[in-house]
């Protein structure tokens, strides 16, 4: 085995909403299936999907790390903004139905490199999610789509949503490791400049169809960053897996 | 697929030292081969690693949950009852030879149907540790052993030991779940008692291997708890896995 560039990295923490997954193209699938096919609805299901996601868990998830909203989970964070967004449209679920489509974000389809990736990055590195979603998310969307993680660290295990330095902070300390023992997996600049400044070595693998047109996102390779990749099997090459 | 006896259990948390591996007949291989062989010593290496189970890890998180000695890892807890039994023997191994003893406890052999038996286990239900062990120790265990969990729920996550009831109760939120939705598996009555009486659901697999001749063990079926197997192939037939 050659040695790594970054020998004293022992564990890969990744991003999962768009670094990981494809949530929006999941997402738009999965409402049009229900809302629209199901319920003869019609409406611009990618921009119900960017609401779903900006609003709803971004725009929660911000509110809480400001205080003006108690710690809750991800999965309590999606219900609520799709009860608002599912109100716009004459609440046309039933409970049943309104919990399995909140579900959706358990079921995120990966990037088609994700899995044979991560299986190649975990044949060297401890590969571990390092995600605002919770725990149970997590764990059934790894069952789900066959994510071979290591390892769950998540925002209601640490007590803390990224960019929050506690959240890297504590995702060292939890895998007993210095923080530049820990690099950061993600498609999202200011995700890798917060791991950055807490010590943590940093890899931007870019993800240029996360979004919609009405979205746009640095996607230039950095300098400031450890690694720039195309995609995982890109940053396993670059890591000498 | 049949339906299960208890359908509305979706995730089984494991105790592992005892019930998934076999510690105590990796730990006398390992102290053999590291200070008999290694440096020459002889002493009954089945007490030495009963000593370093018993009095530092067991004994350990006693003091802990008793408030007599602060919060601390397995890792910690084995390092310091290793250092003292080292000191006993003159000190033999230097600072990396120790340290990688200790580490030890990460790559303990599964008991021979523990890897088959929890990935049968695994198409049905979530499978989780939820161990006094640390995470970092967990995981390693499970990538050395190809032990094929979904989750990891540990002591120093959670933020309580076993048998503590906010140790299960924890788990159970952090599964979201309810208590009566996971069943704990143990191969230790106390660990069973009082996961029932947080609610949980409880399946007892006594390992009759574990221990060495000084321990006596109550190995008996108990029809206090849901479930009594032979082992996890025969628990997973008795859920119809």
């Amino acid at each position: 085995m050659t040695s790594t560039p970054l020998p004293d990295v022992q564990a890969l923490t990744f991003d999962v909403f768009g670094t990981v997954v494809d949530w929006r193209s999941t997402v738009i699938r999965e409402v049009t299936a229900t809302l629209g096919q199901g319920k003869g609805l019609d409406a611009d299901w990618g921009a119900f999907a960017d609401r779903w996601r900006f609003e709803g868990y971004v725009g929660g998830i911000q509110a809480i790390r400001r205080g003006e909203r108690p710690f809750t989970t991800a999965d309590a964070l999606h219900r609520a903004k799709l009860d608002e967004l599912l109100g716009e449209l004459g609440n046309p679920l039933d409970e049943a139905e309104a919990a399995d489509l909140n579900r959706v974000w358990h079921r995120l389809d990966p990037w088609p490199d994700s899995v044979g990736g991560l299986r190649r990055l975990g044949t060297r590195f401890i590969v571990s999610t390092l995600s605002n979603g919770n725990l149970a998310l997590l764990v059934n969307m790894a069952k789900h789509s066959g994510l071979p993680w290591d390892c769950f660290l998540s925002a209601d295990l640490l007590g803390h949503f990224k960019s929050d330095p506690e959240t890297y902070l504590s995702a060292a300390r939890a895998l007993t490791l210095d923080p530049a023992q820990v690099m950061m997996v993600a498609a999202h600049k200011p995700d890798l400049e917060a791991a950055g400044a807490c010590g943590l070595r940093t890899a931007f693998v870019p993800r240029p169809r996360e979004h919609g047109p009405s979205v746009t996102v640095d996607l230039e390779p950095d300098d400031r960053f450890d690694f720039n990749a195309t995609d995982f099997h890109d940053l396993a090459a670059q890591l000498r897996c």
